[in-house]
């Protein structure tokens, strides 16, 4: 693997405009008012872009869980033991956390990477792609080294762009690291006017102490490390997280593959505004799922230009939210495969110049 | 089918609160922080309220779509002209429909009933309970007689119990009848403090003058008519519709039988807040899909407390919003049966009271 970030982030390109317009064109000729199934009908003309093709379909979809330790933990931000992350991860592998219960349904599988989890791990199911044992604590100084943060961005694109080989096509964002909203956070106020005080949220479900020390932990990472906004991936290394890192380069990989790439939640999303800052075309590929109860989570959707379709009120990540939307990607490819035209059905639309029958015109 | 409305609402009862106690419990027992799956979790809790069971499953489901005609069409108050519902109902029977589509994906059937299409129709799919050639222009008069909104409800109670008895357990309510917005409208200003101002909207896509024009005749039909809000089956029989009163006696129904009834968007949520005035405890068998686009629609679902999961924009009807979130009922149901908890998967939880492993009290 002897590409750059620069060299990945090259190979994304734009939408197939050409391509968008003629699934509008298409919904537009659909038996149903236009524009009446609202973000369905944009997500087809989204997919449509991404793919190339009108009606495209998604046989093999993968979610690439990334799994990592933070360093930060040591500040006592999570109201979880940072053991949790490789307990977790086991739990992944024996397909029992909520994201497998959730990927069964919706015919995805589930692909457990540890890439910096604090601890020795072996499974037959385990891609072990391991860059460091955890992250250092971003409090006291960077969080890792930028050529680590490169490594973890290159290692997430190669996880793509094996499943791409094996016939996956559409990928879902997840992740799990005990600490993960703490870096999360520090990384959407480095990198937007969003102040700590509002990306900075309960997470797994702190309380109010330790919400207001979470916010002076964060605050002080971006004192000490003075992350560069304009520098993506200096921002990534001094107060990102290994997993992160991974799903940026699952992003990436995934745009540069005219793959869609499904966000889950908050940390997904902090992943998606370094996916977009190094790569602004790979945004097009991104389709919003839901906005979880995380508080940042709205503001980083809005500054990423997504709108979500679920409003769960999640706060698991995983990728629990972003599997819940296959479901969706799939009504949209339906819609355009086996909705009938006005045309076919015979039946008269709003417009009198549209319409296929005679005794519309009298009616209205 | 000799009993009354009355009678039916008496078959109401509130849920199960043992089984909601269970499955509340059960669900803080699986490897998620608590509440973090969200309205999931609700869902989950409530499913048990009404099936009392802690976790059910709904392997047979159907959407009911009634059909009807209104006479205020002659006002002039939608964009497609009436013809267009038994056009509609014929689309629906050939499976070219939204609804078709996103049903089949969500493994439910499609049942479509003629309450009240203003033509003669025929197809052995058809279920053929016409009450009468659709409603009477309400801008004029009465929409329908006290009798025959009676029978609308009883017709759609009897369409449930039906499929109850062959099996089905989970609803999904859906409609056709242009015009219907217009009923819905003046039903929810007629039972509540939402003005024509804010329940009236644009329908299958009105432009601002038709949207004026239609306000004035909800407002002159409030007027003629002066239906009394304490009397639910008065007012749906005066600015009512057929599919209306159809679709109330089938969450009625669905409640009686202990079934989960999902509620789509405006016209179902008139329904359903019919069915609530009707008979107080359905509400608590009403599961909220989306909020439509339809500018009074996140207003009703307050008044009904009931809250979206799905934020789609969409303003089809048909049932198109509720068999989408079929799936995240599907989801709920998952989540019960098939996570680990703690204890099987060997995981730390948050407080150290309930931590299993020995280990936890240190990082924390």
């Amino acid at each position: 693997m002897n590409r750059s970030v620069k060299e990945l982030a090259a190979l994304v390109q734009g939408p197939n405009s050409a391509a968008m317009e003629a699934a509008q064109q298409h919904l537009d000729s659909l038996t149903k008012p236009p524009g009446s199934l609202g973000k369905l009908e944009a997500l087809a003309v989204r997919l449509a872009g991404i793919t190339g093709e009108v009606k495209p379909s998604f046989s093999e979809r993968a979610v690439i869980v990334m799994a990592a330790d933070h360093g930060v933990c040591e500040e006592g931000i999570s109201a979880f033991p940072a053991e949790v992350t490789p307990q977790m991860v086991m739990n992944f592998l024996a397909g029992g956390a909520a994201v497998n219960v959730l990927a069964r349904q919706a015919g995805a599988e589930v692909k457990c990477v540890d890439i910096g989890v604090n601890a020795e791990m072996s499974h037959p199911e385990l891609v072990s792609r391991k860059v460091r044992f955890g992250t250092a604590n971003m409090a006291k100084g960077p969080a890792m080294s930028r050529e680590e943060a490169e490594a973890a961005i290159l290692t997430g694109a190669a996880v793509v762009e094996e499943a791409v080989a094996q016939g996956a096509s559409l990928f879902v964002t997840g992740e799990m690291g005990i600490g993960n909203t703490t870096a999360s956070a520090a990384i959407v106020s480095a990198l937007t006017d969003i102040s700590p005080l509002d990306s900075v949220g309960r997470g797994t479900g702190i309380n109010d102490e330790r919400l207001r020390h979470k916010i002076t932990v964060v605050e002080s990472a971006l004192r000490t490390n003075q992350p560069d906004p304009a520098d993506p991936v200096d921002v990534l290394a001094k107060v990102g997280g290994l997993e992160i890192a991974g799903l940026t380069g699952v992003i990436l990989a995934s745009a540069a593959n005219h793959c869609p790439v499904v966000i889950d939640g908050f940390i997904s999303s902090a992943a998606a505004l370094l996916a977009q800052r190094i790569a602004p075309e790979s945004s097009n590929y991104m389709i919003s799922s839901h906005v979880s109860h995380e508080q940042g989570h709205a503001l980083l959707l809005q500054e990423l230009g997504l709108t979500p379709m679920l409003h769960m009120d999640m706060r698991l990540g995983e990728g629990t939210g972003g599997v819940l939307a296959l479901h969706l990607v799939d009504a949209a490819c339906s819609i355009m495969k086996e909705m009938a035209t006005f045309e076919s059905a015979g039946v008269s639309s709003a417009e009198p110049t549209e319409v296929k029958k005679p005794t519309a015109a009298e009616v209205q």
